[in-house]
């Protein structure tokens, strides 16, 4: 069946592409995308990528139309989320346990997570009951934030810094607090940037610990108030750089975990190693590839734990989706986490 | 194509069955076995099962002869240990990284992996180079050896007890070993039986540090002049009254960790909770479904870390399967590991 | 210094006893106990031990009165938990980050933590600030049931089940939904005991996902309506014979930790080993001894993450301690956390 | 009693000095020091350490010679290793089995290890029996290099490269082999230096998989024709810039640990963080303060899981200190590890 969808690339340079979707072989799935969120890598693509256009979209909650004959852990008419990166199951990683170095991945196979309909083999799909396709589409942010959180080993009543309140950032800070967290701190920088004071906005109505707008003063003089010896951990969701901050605030033998990239440059950072060492810094870093912990995300999301209510601020057609990015890099909207509904 | 295969019930009632073998669908896979060992499993089976028949064989290695339209993993020719229960990869325990929590296993099917030919789910293969088939068929015997250690959670330069020199105690000090235990114990009932005494004479040979002959020594007095607080760790590679053994030789805030099954009515074991409290002991069982760490069972085989030639002392065709089994039922003979050679 | 203190054994036979209490050496502290709480281990002593009177209590919050001269982490003054079992600090285990496994402790000479002034080691003591002594001497009850959630290894979302809910089942369960879980039951044998009844009620108010009064209904039925497979963890927080529940209701691969000690005979469960195996249970023991996580139970009592007053239900002096006791033990009176205010 | 100690600073610059030892309180023990190794610690200072003068040496076996009136632990004529850095034992960190965090730490009080005597706390000291004291002191180096390999948490059977054939790199590979890395590889630069000859001929003859001389070949080439994905972990004992080579040769999800400090201005590396991320590469550092694992480290010294004598290739008085430490610094002469014997 045919099938529009979202291909972008710098600088805010979207296309729409029609294709045609059928079964890949038997051991695939077409299923009808429901409701797909935009999220910092796809704002990264359109604002920093330079090369060919890229498939846009990976956080997809979907119904299942059609199944090829060996399928059989879906069947038509099933919500489902489609993993845009899913763990082989058969490989020495993922029969020790460790389908966290998987490389031998399925993937979406060059598709736009923000398109109408996709065919994906089947062991990409979880399938869920009780949840809008608004709200599931939260599932993998959720999953990684949830990624971030346990790669953090947060100590029970630890203090945790999360550096950048985007969705991520907001979602590891509410995880973070959800697993005994006993203090959270969230940044951001607001300003007159309407996007950053939502998120802010947000932060303070989750009722967070602390939460500081970078503009009007400093993370480290904030956090060293109320810890003089630096926080137990600190999730960086926010640019490489932002883990100069965090090596300010952390405490001796703290973690540091982080999953913000950057496109454009700006992905480079230098460190003391003497520092580190003296300070017994680890840094250990986040990438949702390939997907983990999606099961336990949608159980998240359908035990309420997290008010996507809250987060999903705009959903949005193909034809207002240029508007909204654009939105997203300059901050002139109080956009949280936008949806498109390709439908 | 026609297979014969072996079943078997109490009291060393064996039937070998022939049957068809064809590629049940397309995602299955059509293999030569090429050997499969006998496990204490199968003898248990033998000694003390009243239901029906069971098939017998889950150590097996084997060759693709015939692969469905789907299977991309393996090809006729390739070399393969074939697992008996594997991990789905899809459900939530298997996305979540923990395999060993699956419950919706493929296995054999019923067919005995003491067969010609079997027809298996291509996810229940690992493939292999560099290894004869008689000894990749250690892979199993192996990785539930090394779940075992693993579970066991060694301190580095501590002190295991392995109760039982059966081959899964054998491999399960070896690897204890190889793993930084400081000193291994193993302990086993020779007097008269030349079974017992060829595995205790293996475990002198491996430099084990300590054998014990209970028929002539206490295992406790022992383990209790060397260490009189007790081992750091005990794996029960024995039936299931060997838990007693283990706790009277466990140190304080140690973990027991056994696998050891009786079908026959002696599978009770009355413990003292305050004792299990005052003295901070863990029971952590081990068991081998789904298949885990074949992989890694594969390369500790190509390294050559694993001497399997002292190991396997016999093989059989199914003529004398019978014969075999009573022997080590009985221990009227120096059996290791014994291997049925199908073809 | 003049000090009274309780011993008691088998059947609430309490003696009141006055010794002098004087620094035994250079590294003692004399404190002076504002409060001290009677504990599950207290009202086992009254009702089932045989032996010699035991010194009682050891849930104690102190005032610093008079420090040895080689003392330099308290000084007269301080606020202080007394650790009635406290790592050595300097053996292997120590050394290793292990103080769980510390064999050298020092522990209270004798002494009943419900008397009125103890001679202390130096490092038995826990300083803290910001705290009634009443709500202060909770930290032991709250390290106990902490140790024993970190023991439990709860996966977020997780599943957990309380059996008993004395103060520690109450305190696991609530630190457990701290730490993460996603869902909590508890259980207890209300009908007409008006102790169970109160903890039961409390466990409700505390907005526990299931309380279940086992008096009235089945707890296997309630937890596999809502778990078909079973919780991942059980907390056995009652006599040793819960263990038996416990394996009721425990998934596979799940893990049960236990604390409740029984004196007067009833310590022992018969378990079936096969059972343990085939279904991955471990069976992991919690134990107060040596003192582990007091500072991290002061923050969380600090943080007013516990809300203690809600456990607290009855004070009093000496001269009130035998009848409490008796209510505790016949449960005719709504005692949920009695302490006692020795001065 | 009076002591002669050294003193070092930029380049090689060294005092002699003599001082007066005595209790200093109590709790002190006076200690005659038989037995100092240089570390490349004490390398560096008088390298490339521009400030006062350092105290010379943290290696040190010694005997009691006195002891305070408080002490217990030790006596005159004990044979003890002397941490340079010891836990409290009753912190918040040392009493949540985290002494490795612990930061209130007791230290040599500003005196060399390598002089006559020292007076120290008492809980600075480890008792051991039936070692030299020459091999004894190899107890600190053994316990950072058994730390960084606990860091590491090296998979059975992994792959390990360490950068660096110092006595620490030599330790940290023999001890990954010993705690089940299947392969291990060492790193130095050979060429016409006697010292890196020397300690590369060492891991040679000790039994690496694969000893690389730099000067000759490069790593990266040598670790990825066998290891094409890279190598589970690195260790990296050399300084900052090793990291470099470390991302160079790491798997995807590999762990990077590392404790080579550098005091004359090359601290600093720049790392991509995209890269990190994209492959999920885990930054450990290594520090030896507080010290740890010094209990297992005498363990396996006596376990003679150390061939100490491989290692300590030279002994010498105060006369010969400046030698053997310019010697170290330029490479002239094949020292692996040299001891001060200071009587």
């Amino acid at each position: 069946m045919q099938s529009v969808g979202l291909y972008g690339k710098k600088y805010i340079d979207l296309q729409t592409r029609k294709r045609n979707v059928e079964l890949a072989d038997e051991d695939h799935v077409i299923v009808k995308v429901k409701a797909c969120g935009i999220c910092g890598t796809d704002i990264n693509f359109v604002r920093d990528w330079e090369e060919d256009y890229m498939p846009l979209g990976h956080e997809i909650a979907a119904e299942v139309i059609q199944t090829g004959k060996n399928v059989k852990n879906v069947k038509a008419g099933d919500r489902v989320i489609v993993e845009d990166c899913t763990m082989c199951g058969i490989c020495a990683s993922c029969k020790s346990g460790h389908p966290e170095f998987c490389r031998n991945m399925y993937d979406l196979e060059g598709q736009p997570g923000m398109g109408q309909y996709l065919s994906v083999r089947f062991n990409c799909l979880d399938r869920f009951e009780g949840l809008d396709f608004t709200v599931a589409c939260l599932t993998e942010p959720t999953a990684v934030s949830l990624t971030s959180v346990l790669n953090a080993q947060i100590p029970l009543g630890g203090s945790v810094a999360v550096l950048g309140p985007g969705p991520l950032g907001l979602l590891s800070a509410r995880i973070a607090k959800l697993s005994g967290a006993g203090f959270i701190a969230v940044t951001g920088l607001a300003a007159d940037n309407p996007r950053e004071k939502a998120r802010l906005d947000l932060a303070g109505k989750w009722g967070f610990d602390l939460v500081i707008d970078c503009s009007s003063c400093s993370t480290e003089e904030e956090i060293k108030k109320r810890f003089p010896q630096g926080v137990d951990r600190v999730i960086v969701s926010a640019p490489p750089g932002g883990i100069y901050d965090a090596l300010k605030i952390i405490r001796f033998g703290g973690i540091i975990t982080f999953y913000g990239l950057h496109f454009g440059g700006k992905s480079k950072v230098e460190l003391d190693v003497n520092d580190l060492i003296f300070r017994k810094i680890t840094l250990k870093p986040t990438f949702a590839e390939p997907a983990i912990n999606f099961p336990a995300a949608i159980e998240m999301l359908k035990q309420g734990l997290i008010p996507a209510n809250d987060l999903i601020t705009h959903s949005f057609g193909f034809d207002r989706a240029k508007d909204i990015m654009a939105a997203i890099v300059d901050g002139s909207e109080p956009v949280i986490k936008a949806v498109l509904l390709p439908h």
